[in-house]
Formats: C-alpha cells, structure tokens, sequence
C-alpha cells in the first residue's frame, strides 16, 4: 500500500480517474471530502462507485472511507454505502477499541463482515491508544498529522517536528502488531518536491505508503516507497526460512537474530508487495 | 493561562511587578527562586504576597509555588506559605500520583481544598509517569526542560532535540486528559528571538502557553498563544454542538467527526479564553 | 561505561589491540561481527579472549556478546564461549521479558550467574517492551539503531530523526530504571565530525556512551561522554546527602527537589566513574 488515493464520494468524475496514476489502493471518500449537507446524498454514490471501481480494475484495492463511529452518519454509510465487492473500509479518527466493535458489529450486520478494515490514527486520543487499537487486527492504518495536530490545538509547520513523536508511535506500534503504515498527507497539492521530502522521511521512519490527496502524489509515492532489491531480498530469505522450519514441524523460528513472529511475516509479504514482486 | 509568570517570595520588589506586564498568570515562587537557607523564613513573605497580589489584582490568577512534595519545606510550605485567596499551589517535579494525593491532603488539612493545582513535569520519572498523573485531575501541567534535561543526565542544546520526545509526551498527556499544557522555560531572558521561536514551536505542539521567568517574556507569550479566530470560531461551534445536544437530552455527541467528552469541552473553553473571547 | 568497543570473536589481532585506544569496555563479539558459518568455531576463541584480556588488563570491563536468545547459537555461545572471568555478557537484540530469563537461566546453568548483563535494544519489538525489559535489572543497556531501522523496515538518514523517538524512549527507560545508557553506533568509521556530533547529541539527551565500532571512535566517545566538574559536584552533593541521611537512620531523602531513589544513586555513582574520579 505504497499510495492511498483519495476523492469524494460526490465527486464522480474523480472517482472515474482514480485508477489513472496506478495507486495501490483508492478510496472514495465520505468523510472529509463530503461536507455535512451531502453526506447521506453520497451514500448511494459511494456503494455504487466503489462496486464499479472494483469490477473495472480488478488489481486495485478499493476502498470507502465512513464517517467516525460517533458521528450519527456512521451507521447510515455503513448500510447504504459499502458494496460487498470492495476490498474494506477505511474508518477515520479512531480512538477506542470499543468503536473498532461497533464497526465490526456494524459490517458483520451488513453481510461486509469478510472487509478489510484502515485504520486512520489522528487525533490526540488515537495516539494515546494506538498501541491497543492497532493490536486489534486491522489491515493497515494511517497517521493523519493534520486531523491530530488540529485536535491538539496545535499548528502544522514545515519542518513538522510537532508530529514527530506521534507519527513515531504510529509506526512502531504497527510494526510491532504486524500492520501496514501509512504515513501522513501532504496537503499542498502543487509542492511535489515537498511531498518527496515528507515521503522519503516517511519511508525513513518505516512507513510503508502515504495517503494521496491528488493523483500526481500517488505516482510520488509509488516511486518513494517502492522496496528495492537489498529490503526485498530480505524479506525473500525471511520467507524461506520461515517456510523450511515450518515444512520441518518447528514452529517458531527466528531470522537473523531476531525472532520471526507473524507480524514479521507480513511485513516481509508487504515489502515485497511493494518491490513489485 | 498563555503566560505563567514566576518571582521569587524573596522579591518583594519583583512580585509586586508581576501584574504589569499582564501575565495570565502569576506565580510567587518558595522553590527555584529562593535559596536553602531563605526557605522557611520567605513563607510568611509568600502568603502575605500572594493574599496582597490576588486582592489588588482580581482578574489575575495568582499561584504560589511550595517546594516538591519529598522536601523537608513541603509541608511547611503549604502550612505557612499559601493564603486560601490565591488561584492554587504549582507543585514542581511531580513524580507519583502517591505524592498529589500527599498534596492534597495537605491542602485540605489547611483549609486550600478548593485550590487549583499546577503539576510541574520535570523529571525523567514525571515523564515517565505523566499520563497518570495528570489523569488525577490537575488544573494545569507545565513542561520543565533544564530540570528534566538535568535529571537525564544530559545538556540542553539549542535546537532542543533532546527534550522533543518529553516535550510532545506531557503535550498530549495534557490534551487527552483535558488539562491545561504550558511549555517550558527559555532562560536567557535577553534573547527575545528565541523565546519567539521556542513558543512558536510550543504552540504548534499544542501548548497553551508558556513558563515566563521575566516580564518581557510574558507579554511575548500572550502574544505567541492568543488564540486566533479561527480557533475561536470552532471552539464556539464545538460548545455550541455540545449545549444543543445537552439541552435535547443528548449525554454524547461527535463533533466534526470525533467525540466530544470533557475534556475536548475544557480545552474549547480554554481556547476561548486566551483568544479574549 | 563512555566507551564499549566491539572486535570479533574470529579476529584476535583486533581483540588484542582493544585496550590501547582506552575503552571503558571492550566486547569480544559472536553476533554481528561473526558470519554465521563461523559462529561455533568462534566460540572456544571468544572465552580464550575475553579470559587473557580480563587477566591482561584489570581496571578494563570485558564482555562476549552472544548472539540472540532466539537463535540457534545463543545456549551454545552461553555454554562454551563465556568464560566466568570476565565482566559480563552482552545480549543483543533483546525483546522479552522470557528472554531474559531464559539469559539468567542459562548463566546460571554454567556458573556465570555472577557476570553482569548488557542488554541491546535494537527491535521494534525491544523499544515497545523497553520500559519492562530495563526494570527487570541490566546493568547498562544500549540502543542500536541502524538495527531498529532496518527492523522498522526503514532507512538511516543524515539527522537521525527516523530514530529520534526510540532513542530519546530508551534513554528515559534507562534513566527511570537506573541503568547505564550507551548510545547508538555511528557504521561510518571515516567520518568522525559525524561521530562527535552524534556523540554530543547523545550525552544531550542523557546517554553516558557510545557504541564504538573503530579504536579511534572510543577516544573520541571518552572525551564526548566525560562528566564536567559541575556535573561531578552535584553528584557528590547527592551523595554525600544520601551518607548523611543513612548515618541518621534516614531511609528516604530527597535532594534538590526530587526524590533520591536506588537509580539516582547509581546515576550519580556512574557520573563520578565518567569523570574519573
């Protein structure tokens, strides 16, 4: 999931052109980019949106972004607005474990009980909790510096050390639960060399992708976060002892040093997911 | 509380000064500032200040800072040094919720029951601690670098890069448990410049304000933390949301996606009151 | 411990040379600096080492570092290639609790329960547990973050600010826990403008070392980490207010504020041996 790519609900002709920059996954949004007069207008153009994406491009994870647990539109756009064919949904401003239920509650009730589920991590809340949250079993998460820094009451600045803590944790806790990071957006649009600077320190940090708020950036990203030869190699040896132990009976093993549990195992998966391979 | 401004009770002089450079807030100090051998004999100093300060000046909030809670002054600090007309007591290198509770307790014993508390986070343990001691219910929590820094073992250098990781924890211990965050001291009062940058960077971390040791400093610091309109406005909306759900019987609600609980109701309330609002 | 420099196990001309650049710990390795079809062999050379260097030079610390708990050579690096002369042993890649155990254990078992333990936080995994793993009682502990990077699946950069949150956790952890805290490794032996720098932001940050990978680097490490005369003098005020208050029978004190617990007292015990006193 090196590039998430995102574009209104409402917004078809975007919708239409979300596979065009080859993201990894898309999204189709209704939350942010839906303002509140539209949000149950959107709902059947979301479903429909994303049952149409998927048929259309079979490769592409598609996903739709809900509103939060306790707005009063997630119920609605969980029922109305998720086609059983698309990949998962993306839930934003999660913070306590009991909302990550009440979505799971909500998508079994809705027959989407087999969706993936993104977590995005971006408030002060969400931070504080990400390592539970994330222990959970989601998919992926992201981490959202501009939701997080607004609900701190903070500012976002250039050099942006006042989200590097959080962005820090996020990271680490979804390496240590076996999750695939997203890091944060880039909201200037037109500033690509920007994006490729917070992309490549991203990438630095571990994350394995960026959340894309306009085309050009999902092709930024794919280019940034793309595993080269030396992190896929790695993780090709990492698979292979895992699965010569595992042909041998024993069932934990470990890989230079380090204990190979499950979530090394996905990561190695996704790093070569990434490499192309 | 933009400005947390600090003299010493041995500096009569200097207190009776606080008001004028229009501090949020203003501290008469029995710790840092007054030396071993002045301790016990500034008490009396410290309360007839404070009583004085606090009656002149209504719309001030004025403190008094005792010495830590492990001290041999602690008790006789809140005994003899704090009149009950005064805002609260800071208590400074906070470490263990056993020692909030010794607080107040002490409090209590003197008739200070209904005094605010400012919790001084300033040692490796405080940080360490942080998210359940201010879980305790404090008024406010400031950040102390050079005494966390000295505690570490370590040197306080110019970009601060050694404090961040402490810095943003207590920063988003503060906002999850709603309580008021002030950002640490710059010590060198005659460089303006870097108190400028150094609360710039406070702010954009989510502090609401800053540890003042000089007059110049505060009306740099209620410069640096007005709330600007913007925060304002959605500081109203959020209120506004929450007392029409409150009036419909409503107990929970989201606003802009994320739920509103008393904490996020304190820190609007907070944001109002350093835009002027 | 300023200085802890590494030589292989199979390079005894190295192992050799170790004292004469002046390390406050020299490690004879069987982990990183030993390829894996060499590690059994390596092992009679390790305990044959680590005893003629211990015997050669009291006043230095000697230690074998032996690969991973979790690897098929660690109860076999244990049991032939520590030998009950030297220091201690260092245990890399440290993530459990149930791994040091499983150290102390096997210490134990070959009459090496007396050697002290160095514990290498380097994972994600081991930077999540920190806080748990420090407080089970290592001496020092160090952080190696061109191994968390890659861990993370990450990269190494120029600043440094991909590992500025373990870092700055793991130097807080060991404060908190009163264990000696050595700095990460700079992999770039030529470069020794880079080593100061890192070495002067890790004594910024708390750290009383450094890793070194190159004689030269421990030189540099001495002068960096060596305790100046103010820190020396606040550590001896410390204790010598800890000797009076046990002379009178005084259980618990506390000094310049805070409480002086076990850790404070090694900390100050630790700066005093930095500053050759």
């Amino acid at each position: 999931m090196r590039s998430l790519l995102f574009a209104g609900a409402t917004r078809p002709d975007l919708v239409a052109k979300l596979p065009r920059s080859r993201p990894d996954a898309a999204v189709v949004d209704l939350e942010d980019a839906v303002p509140a007069d539209h949000k149950e207008a959107a709902r059947e153009a979301a479903r429909r949106l994303g049952r149409e994406l998927a048929a259309a491009h079979p490769s592409l994870d598609v996903y739709v972004r809900v509103n939060a647990v306790p707005t009063r539109w997630f119920a609605g756009d969980v029922a109305e607005g998720v086609d059983p064919t698309v990949a998962g949904v993306v839930i934003p401003k999660l913070e306590e474990p009991a909302q990550l239920a009440a979505l799971r509650s909500a998508l079994a009730d809705h027959g989407l009980g087999g969706l993936r589920v993104v977590a995005g991590i971006e408030t002060a809340r969400g931070v504080a909790h990400v390592e539970r949250l994330l222990d959970l079993g989601v998919h992926a998460a992201y981490f959202g510096a501009e939701d997080y820094i607004a609900d701190m009451g903070g500012v976002r600045t250039a050099d942006g050390d006042e989200a590097l803590y959080a962005r820090s944790r996020v990271a680490l806790a979804a390496r240590v639960a076996g999750v695939i990071a997203v890091d944060q957006a880039v909201v200037d649009v037109r500033d690509e060399e920007a994006f490729r600077r917070d992309a490549e320190q991203g990438r630095a940090m571990g994350f394995g992708g960026k959340i894309c708020v306009h085309p050009r950036q999902a092709e930024l990203a794919n280019a940034a976060f793309g595993a080269d030869a030396e992190q896929c190699d790695r993780a090709r040896r990492l698979l292979a002892a895992w699965e010569a132990a595992a042909a041998g009976g024993v069932g934990a093993i470990e890989f230079e040093g380090a204990m190979v549990d499950e979530p090394a195992l996905r990561m190695a998966r996704e790093v070569l997911a990434r490499g192309g391979a």
